[in-house]
């Protein structure tokens, strides 16, 4: 039996592998980019996930490849494959969540709804665009965006000379993506995990809440959600992870416009942001569920534990120290609050932690994972 | 802020020590006798905890020393001390969790109700205190017994005389503990934890189920136990842990007798297995709890997250391969059961992991949790 799991990436995601790496008796193993990594107890090799040999020679150690980001580059992967390892999610599925001209393509070919869209890569092409779409469009690029980066508004073409700019300094990347700005009610979150044999776990349907192209805090379920909605948003994120033929966790970011639609925005391959309530709130947390899927083990119920749970991101900020010297009030004020401290060295923006409540009303919940996060926020 | 802990001793309830370690970011260092131990992932040393040097190399790169058992010598543990490292729980209320009649002294001292004892060196000693106890008793070696060693009933004092020969070739280590037989309805253990300020937090009564001496089952709280039964159990841990200076987590396992008196029988000082539910099935796992109570952090909320939890643990069986072996058909038939791998070799009486089911219904609960563990008996 196979139990031995390696990790791309050192990053907060594969840190929170470890807990339940731990208690099913996984031998996880983390490639990290560099030393004292947020995943640092479980790593393996320090190295650059861009050298082919390096990444073939970690993953000879092990029986499954899976990634804490998405940065591989496609080349890498197919070394990975040809070589015989397993690769979960595998390249042909990644290739959607790395380039999101090719995902559009993909959303656009098995009919699921998503914004208007084009590819772009010239300034008169997005003025075209522009002038279709009233003035305004939301812009990004193709590949390494995340966190409200490789995104703008832009309602003069000139305003991304900078990145058309880039493009032809960048062989391989022919093209911006430019989408109409949606009027959304509110933005979903469709967290789903596949197995190889097929079989899918889904979670409730979350509200995500951004500020600047950010996640900062998920409730799940998402508040006043119709059964029509959450049983679409849970058919989307079916018919992707399967018509894409995903394995591991499949993160749907959608928008729910002011007329009741959902459209997809982004797909994400891995354990995401809007699934960390899950560790506290769901009988299988996204990364238990992860691991099982790669491993290609049985899945566990993915349903809620309490009627709400309200994750909060913790943020460095601009004179923060460690977490821990905030502990003594924070923990003191807050009991029922789970604390998730990624190990990491604050900066402005940086995502370092976060704080998860459960319980049975939901402004209660919301407040105390509010209030805790509050305190190490400056 | 202080974050880092020292754990000696590397089995499994070191190994548990990792995911809340991990979820709060502390530095956690475990000092293991032999390689490839439960803990690996955070064994920073391998070597022989009676020996001064070597433990007092490990504890000058930590902030505090905790336990995985208790037979670190209290030499050792007074050298620790006298280097300034702070020792949680403190050697002076160990001593009462290393030797059993030390305990009973204690207790006796302090009031709480104990079954009937004598400290006794010979054969006549016990003898005479059959006499005066209908014939039958319970013999116990003052120290390093568990899991139903060093415990044997008696009903001639020469069944004892394989013990009472050892004692005269251990200095220091004087007499025997008898103890009246109870007729208990069942046991019950009571869960509590203590930081250095004072401050405890106690988890519900639970009854624990033993075969032959070892515990096999624990049910979260103790079915039909009354308000008074309860609040008495409470006030024993809380009186215990805090007139024994306890710091970090103490159990207290209890008789519960026909007539509804609690006798002491046992106490740990550190997690124990009567509290392994609490991960699962408490918002704060006594795991958790444990390490901030040694770190001097506000404790968390020790209550229960549902109504019924039935935790049942895992032995190694006359023809057990590796657990994961059989993951496919127990957690296909068990997907609401959280499974704990503790990594070690199956071997026949061993603990190498337990599952745990949490509900609303004792008897569903109970039966997914025994069932699940059924896959793993021979």
């Amino acid at each position: 039996m196979k139990a031995s799991v390696g990790v791309i990436g050192g990053g907060q995601l594969a840190r929170m592998l470890i807990p339940p790496a731990v208690a099913l008796g996984i031998d996880l193993r983390v490639f990290a980019e560099v030393p004292h990594s947020a995943a640092g107890l479980a790593v393996t090799h320090v190295g650059n996930y861009c050298d082919p040999a390096e990444v073939l020679d970690f993953a000879q150690a092990v029986d499954v490849v899976t990634f804490d980001h998405e940065h591989v580059p496609p080349s890498v992967l197919s070394r990975l494959v040809d070589s015989g390892v397993p690769v979960r999610p595998g390249p042909h599925a990644l290739r959607f969540a790395h380039d999101k001209i090719a995902m559009r393509e993909a959303l656009s070919d098995l009919g699921v709804a998503v914004p208007e869209w084009r590819a772009v890569s010239t300034v008169d092409e997005l003025a075209d665009f522009l002038a279709g779409h009233n003035g305004r469009a939301m812009l990004k690029t193709a590949r390494g965006g995340y966190d409200g980066r490789g995104v703008r508004v832009v309602t003069d073409p000139h305003d991304a000379a900078d990145w058309f700019a880039s493009l032809e300094n960048h062989s391989g990347e022919g093209a911006l993506l430019v989408e109409e700005l949606i009027l959304f009610r509110r933005e979903l979150a469709q967290l789903a995990v596949r197995r190889p044999s097929g079989d899918i776990a889904i979670w409730p349907v979350v509200e995500t809440i951004q500020h600047a192209g950010v996640c900062v805090e998920v409730i799940a379920p998402a508040p006043g959600v119709t059964g029509v909605v959450s049983g679409a948003a849970a058919d989307i994120a079916t018919e992707l992870a399967t018509r894409l033929d995903v394995v591991g966790v499949l993160a749907v970011e959608l928008f729910e416009t002011d007329d009741g639609r959902l459209l997809v925005n982004e797909l994400a391959m891995r354990p995401h942001n809007c699934g960390h309530w899950t560790i506290d709130g769901s009988t299988s947390s996204q990364f238990e569920q992860h691991l099982r899927a790669v491993l290609d083990w049985p899945l566990g119920a993915s349903g809620s534990r309490d009627p709400w749970s309200v994750m909060v991101n913790i943020f460095g900020g601009s004179a923060t120290g460690p977490l821990v010297d905030r502990y003594p009030r924070a923990l003191a004020a807050h009991p029922l609050v789970k604390m998730h401290n990624y190990g990491k060295s604050p900066r402005p923006g940086r995502k370092v932690g976060h704080v998860t409540a459960v319980g049975d009303d939901l402004d209660e919940v919301a407040y105390q994972a509010r209030a805790a996060a509050a305190f190490f926020q400056d």
